[in-house]
């Protein structure tokens, strides 16, 4: 949905519906579930989209106890059947675990796979366009690996995919991930630059910006060297000539301020710590993770299963919450 | 000085006088004058040092009367002459500077000349034991390349000196500094680790930290690289094994913010823009920047001349009086 152009059409009829959500409720030994419950009482996930959550139905009727709600969980066979109220939660659950095999703040193959399997049922029910976003829980690597299903867990591939963080007026996307520094050198390329140029204009548009402001960080100290006269600069303007608003290559040590104070919309790095310094070491608190360059809008959450806390009920469910109400706004085009 | 390794014996001598500091004024087209005199009248250098300037005394007298002071403005010849008294501006002056070359916001060869001589003359005077520090007022680069002095302004050679930020509890030294990124990946090596923690070890311990901890940042991603594991790692074991707490190598994108913290005491980054977005996207006002490596203290300030508004008395003076603080402190072994 956000990677298509959007005409003032589809923004008109974007506002006549709230974008459906489905949200991987995460491994269920971690607090994935409780936080989950507590963010969908609090009624704003409803006010920006038609939600429904993926995996254990028995996982998230104990997680309604442990957070001290009061609230029916149903379970639904498709998005046709969403209730549409806060007060009951919907939740689509292949039966893919069995309850005998939940374990509290355990790695178990069982709760991979099942985490495993409900991601890539997200993925197949986005792709087919029964939902508009989906959001994956807090999962753990580790029995996503123990299971063989690592790979169901969205990654990252250069060229293909790009990760976006969001923190407040700090947002940066990277041109590439987890790649040797070294590499990184060889790879970027004005092609590059310009194919995330593009998909990150057409993004921050569908999402309610008129005229997205981004600031492209350089490769080297001062934006000073080889790569940022010859790939970089020619990559900002092939963005340019196509009326992008990049700006660049900037020296990459002020161009992060330059986006906290307004300057920019949106950074574009060139590698992953160059960004990941930038929105760590600021500290700002409440991150949202989002992957472009899918047929759907994607999120996950910015932390892991917290098993030291689990099932206590006193887990803070603030950044699932921001993730789930962050993408009902974006896939309606109500800005950053 | 900071070099020596401080026995308690150098320790006590060092508390019985304070640390003489030269501050060269800087250009006198820009606000080097007048944020140097705002600065020297607040009598907090005085407490924590004997202070003398370098630089033109024509230039000092036109900046006590824009910055709105009265204060004697007088020429010695030797640091032996310093009147030690925060009423009076003791300047060494060696006539680099005709009084009638000097044109407000305006970059010329005599003024860059002039600049370069003074920061030759600071850099003699420490060599030879008249000063235990020095410190570079804001220059033009511009001004000192037309005079062919741009080799008089402290510069950071790999392996020989490092730049050292100081910004609140987020301390940064970098392991390389204006390098190209691919350059970086193939300079890193176990030794240069082991000779930047030595260096900075010494350096801190000197300066009154009994026990530096020191956050080694990786070079790559999650420092999960080739190098990280074959040249940053051992490095860090030749330093441990001296008895140095140096921990790493740790993922770059959380290091500095653990430094902020208070979990380390510095953080040794791989290259300049690692330690430079971290610094300066966290915003903390007040840099201070050091260089280590030299046979004495050397800091410089970390603005530039300002041309827009010099010569208008509104000039910000508080980070040359950092810096100058600042380098009566650590050279006095005050701790940061």
């Amino acid at each position: 949905m956000m990677n298509e152009t959007p005409g003032k059409s589809a923004v008109a009829s974007r506002s006549n519906r709230r974008p459906r959500v489905g949200t991987v409720i995460g491994d269920v030994a971690g607090i994935g579930p409780e936080v989950v419950a507590k963010a969908w009482a609090t009624g704003e996930v409803h006010a920006v989209s038609r939600p429904v959550l993926i995996g254990s139905a028995h996982a998230m009727r104990d997680a309604v106890d442990i957070a001290g709600l009061s609230m029916e969980v149903r379970t639904v066979a498709g998005v046709d059947q969403i209730a549409d109220d806060p007060r009951i939660i919907d939740i689509i659950d292949n039966g893919a675990l069995d309850p005998a095999d939940i374990r509290r703040a355990e790695d178990t193959l069982a709760s991979g796979a099942a985490t495993g399997s409900w991601l890539g049922l997200a993925d197949e029910m986005a792709r087919r366009g029964d939902l508009d976003a989906t959001i994956m829980g807090p999962v753990s690597a580790k029995a996503l690996e123990m299971a063989g299903a690592l790979d169901k867990a969205v990654r990252v591939v250069a060229g293909e995919t790009y990760l976006l963080l969001l923190t407040g007026p700090l947002r940066v996307l990277h041109l590439t991930d987890h790649m040797p520094l070294r590499q990184v050198c060889d790879t970027v390329s004005a092609d590059l630059v310009d194919d995330a140029l593009t998909l990150l204009d057409k993004s921050f548009r569908a999402w309610g910006i008129a005229n997205p402001r981004i600031g492209v960080a350089g490769l080297n100290a001062h934006a000073a060297g080889v790569e940022d006269r010859e790939q970089i600069a020619p990559g900002v303007e092939l963005a340019r000539a196509k009326g992008i608003g990049a700006e660049g290559p900037l020296s990459p040590d002020t161009v992060f301020r330059r986006c906290i104070e307004d300057r920019y919309d949106v950074v574009l790095a060139m590698y992953h710590d160059q960004g990941h310094i930038a929105v760590k070491t600021w500290g700002f608190s409440g991150n949202c993770v989002v992957v472009l360059g899918l047929p759907y809008l994607h999120l996950s959450v910015a932390h892991g299963t917290a098993f030291d806390i689990a099932g206590k009920g006193i887990a803070d469910h603030s950044m699932i919450l921001e993730a789930m109400v962050r993408a009902g706004q974006l896939c309606g085009g109500a800005g950053l």
